[in-house]
């Protein structure tokens, strides 16, 4: 690189005694080639009309579209009619931003007022040659390059003044550039402060929408998500915010002389746990959580429902607890409807029927793989479970002698098993 | 660079038309400022010799540094005198690796035999334009741009042959190429096959190296991180590997045919507890985990404990458990010695004397905030807590009546006093 540079300049100095049409063809080739592996238009990737499971290399959708080959999600390609708003382009807005971008989500609006400074440098996303350049237009330089299938508006402003939350409320309403939508599925609360997120409260109860808020601590060692469903569940000003007691106040960040702490794995967790609740959300699969927490110091999650409440001091919000009760009955007959409609699929149809990975890992070792796991089912907690590393080669355990219920003859079971797929 | 190489070719396209001697000069002036050390530091940043914890914009150590400042970490400096090896550099892998790069990390030394491709950019860190370079050069690449105080090693070697586990061994052993340590401090496993585990597994347990596993599904819905000390704990040989229960088998990667699941938040979040999990070993602060499972269907986290199994079928395992009987006089001394020091210690001397920052927090709304927080404490699941909005606003609340225990009486008080901090 360095060589090609020099020979640059020794083209430009000869260029300036006599012009020369050839050397100018000849720079113009050194730079492409520094561009790239083979150019600009290698650089980055072409934009790709239809997602495809093809399992190839050159494919960068194989592995989501795989989710729904496994039967996790019944239509991944849904996620490119979704249009998501990410309000604070920092620690965790700018992670969430990349996670759905790489996910090939079909609209991201982004919104932050700020610039990247090398304080930053210690979260993810941002580089040290964006220093300077406003968030948004920093994180739209990113992101296309990742992604050019994801549709970017950004907007540099603060939502917190007249103007900026005007212009905050037209953008989530509007038709999308590429006119595919209108309005937004989901506002991801990523900022800092708590007017800020009075402000989104604000914006999503009055417009119907369906939020979550995200926040870390100021110690950098916890932090949270929490879904906000107006008229549903408790809204943003329905009771103080709940956060994860780790002995530190974030409030304390615009105070003279006191800089917040932050960790990039704290940040990059809280923005997981985000971008997972959203893609539940959106594309229908697993339990969308209302609320869960991250105290990292002993790695606990705590969760909890808040239902929303009554004497809320937001207007907006008491007008959507009062519809939400009024489509009570509504909401029961569809529930009641889709449950019957469920019932008698799952009578005529079974469950996944053109799943053929699940059936081909279970095969013939299917028997020995399940005794392997009950006799460690006693001493494994909740939700875990023994993995043996290869089936092919399993050999059939001798019978396993009654269980006395004592850890050593569960190992010694085990290691027998063991040393017989190592053996093999 | 690129922008600066595109302008570059739009100043070449226009000098064709008509040659101008101050075009070439401004060429000239780019060129230079993309060359060596000194055009290095205007694009990305230049070293920095000692950690600042000054609160500027232009110190990318300033939120590190706050950890210390309010008693998270005792001296976070010391990451520097780190080692940390990462095997493995996929969608795990090179996550955790940013992560330690932009925590300032001393070495890094980096494992893996393969290239990027376009099927990897549903995860995070790898770019488009890096598709063909192999996982370790496009890894240095970007983590030396982003943070280049960090000594970066890597090795584009596949570790389960037999050259490349001599490699490998002699590199975890080996002195530091600015010569400032030898050895590593922990090894982190991000590979995503049971053959490479046992390896590293291997080189663990000879070398008494502490290392942690990782993994995720390979229906990309779950993971989990595994603390391993040989001797102390279970080895990775030591029983069948404990992964979370979410219903695909990960051997079937592969397989013919079968392409697995993956997910940026999956991946990001299992890194991010991963690297979380490896500073608070190093650093020494809160609860280092020995097994945290991931279920994102869920947002479920199982924990347990894995003793060593003393008929582990790994010579190397059984010597180090043998060892590790063998010092327990030596350790339970040792635990004694620093019990009587910490007792002494803090008989003398208040904790965290010079924690300034701490004491201003609470000041003299203290009495306040900690009523408050007991109000919401009875409807609070464990490790939450109710965070007053603006404590320099916050007005006294009437007192509060006798608790009747009913969720309404918690929200209505705690509604008073919201309304009275809003209204203020």
């Amino acid at each position: 690189m360095e060589e090609e540079l020099h020979a640059l300049l020794r083209d430009l100095d000869a260029l300036k005694q006599l012009p020369d049409p050839a050397s100018i063809d000849r720079m113009r080739d050194r730079v492409v080639k520094m561009m790239g592996p083979s150019g600009a238009a290698a650089a980055t990737r072409s934009k790709i009309k239809d997602m495809s499971a093809e399992v190839v290399d050159s494919n960068p959708y194989s592995r989501l579209m795989a989710l729904q080959r496994m039967g996790i999600v019944d239509n991944y390609e849904r996620i490119r009619d979704y249009s998501v708003a990410i309000v604070g382009v920092g620690g965790v807005g700018s992670v969430a931003a990349e996670m759905l971008t790489r996910c090939g989500i079909g609209r991201l609006l982004l919104y932050d007022y700020d610039t990247v400074e090398l304080a930053n440098m210690n979260r993810l996303f941002f580089r040290p040659d964006q220093v300077g350049m406003t968030k948004t237009d920093a994180a739209v330089q990113t992101l296309s390059e990742i992604n050019p299938d994801v549709v970017l508006e950004s907007y540099s402003l603060n939502i917190t003044t007249v103007k900026g939350f005007e212009t905050f409320l037209g953008s989530l309403k509007a038709r999308s550039s590429n006119g595919r939508s209108t309005g937004v599925d989901l506002v991801l609360s990523c900022v800092d402060n708590y007017e800020a997120r009075m402000v989104v409260n604000q914006a999503c109860n009055e417009l119907r929408q369906t939020w979550m808020e995200s926040g870390v601590s100021e110690d950098a060692v916890s932090g949270h998500i929490q879904l906000l469903v107006p008229g549903e569940t408790a809204c943003f000003a329905c009771a103080p915010p709940l956060v994860v007691a780790s002995g530190v106040d974030e409030r304390t960040l615009k105070r003279d002389g006191v800089c917040a702490a932050s960790l990039p794995t704290t940040m990059g967790v809280v923005a997981g746990l985000l971008v997972q609740n959203s893609l539940k959300y959106l594309l229908k699969f697993g339990q969308v959580s209302p609320y869960l927490g991250y105290n990292s110091l002993k790695d606990f999650f705590p969760t909890m429902e808040m239902r929303p409440n009554p004497q809320c001091s937001n207007p907006a919000c008491l007008e959507r607890q009062k519809e939400y009760m009024q489509s009570k009955p509504a909401r029961d007959a569809a529930a009641k409807a889709k449950m019957e409609a469920e019932a008698s699929a799952a009578i005529e149809y079974p469950v996944h029927v053109d799943n053929e990975w699940n059936i081909s890992v279970l095969d013939d070792s299917d028997t020995a793989t399940s005794s392997v796991q009950r006799a460690a089912a006693d001493i494994l907690p909740e939700g875990l479970v023994r993995e043996l590393p290869d089936e092919d080669s399993y050999v059939e355990p001798p019978a396993a002698p009654a269980s006395s219920g004592a850890i050593d003859d569960d190992l010694e079971e085990l290691q027998r098993q063991l040393d017989a797929l190592n053996s093999s």
